[in-house]
């Protein structure tokens, strides 16, 4: 498991990161050898220090309103998920489940005792972890129902208007995408293109 | 969020479930609101008893050996999968890893805290079931895909063979379901069968 995480802390704009509870959390990240960038506030300027920092995690420490919190985390983690991590004493059904929407890799309440951060965090990375390769895998299996779509659409124009077998068709398309150095689904996506301009 | 949970209580063969760990998490349940069916050890018979029991959720107390009991668990939950809850002291990432590949929806190292079971269940139940629609999309999309492969090489063997057009090779395949009552993708893995068989 990664030694020297890089982490960055967010706690709410108006709190003070210099609480307790930001005490024990800093206590158990050092203890764990994790190391803490920065301990930032969750404002509008958010999004642009994590791009700077490019942190291997997030943990936010929101005690009681989780939920504004999390915006400024959604908006900052858009682009280039991270593992995050959100401690409070939120219980409430509903931010938990739009922490959870939100791709909130470990929710825990009232858990900020320094000697569980290190199995948290540690759990939390394994779940992000095979959460993205779940969602790379159905991003992946949609891309190539959309190629599919388009290549068989193509070879379907290429055999009804030259009388074609699907094999030539498809022959045809393969070389078609050799000649112009692009992808099957590419030339296929031209064809079609064509077709509906000349009707 | 659902109340009388109904919930099984999953010990390692040779510990008593009287032990301290699994007072704390029955008094945790039973203030939570949750109903506990029953406590079983993780034996052979293990997966009979929670087909028998169907419980909402089942809650693993493995103390040290969290491997052993996983092994069980993933075969009495392999037809039917259900939100699953691990507490234990294993901290071994190993362990952990293997817990979540096994699908365990919330992995908690030395948190058997009665007052932070509640939030604890909870969002291990959102968690289930937002990857539960996650894989179920993941299976619909690959079976789109693969019902889309054979409709469209059966597409293609009307075609060649008759030489229609794409779309009249369709509106045959239709006809043919909408006669024989069956779905698309079934006439055409049919007709390709045929296929195979004439050569």
């Amino acid at each position: 498991m990664s030694r020297h995480l890089r982490i960055v802390l967010v706690h709410p704009p108006r709190e003070s990161d210099a609480s307790l509870r930001a005490a024990a959390l800093q206590a158990g990240l050092t203890e764990a050898g994790y190391e803490l960038v920065a301990s930032l506030p969750a404002d509008l300027h958010l999004p642009e220090r994590i791009a700077q920092l490019q942190p291997d995690m997030i943990i936010v420490d929101a005690e009681s309103d989780a939920r504004d919190v999390l915006e400024h985390i959604v908006v900052a983690t858009r682009d280039e998920r991270r593992p995050i991590v959100m401690f409070t004493d939120d219980d409430k059904t509903s931010s938990m489940e739009a922490a959870l929407e939100a791709g909130v890799s470990a929710y825990i309440v009232a858990g900020l005792q320094p000697e569980r951060i290190k199995p948290v965090l540690n759990v939390a990375l394994a779940r992000f972890r095979k959460e993205q390769k779940l969602l790379h895998e159905l991003a992946d299996t949609k891309h190539k129902l959309a190629e599919r779509k388009v290549i068989d659409r193509a070879k379907g124009v290429l055999m009804a208007r030259h009388g074609i077998s699907e094999d030539q068709a498809y022959q045809r398309l393969r070389t078609m995408a050799m000649n112009k150095n692009l992808k099957l689904a590419e030339v296929a996506q031209r064809l079609l293109d064509v077709e509906d301009l000349l009707g």
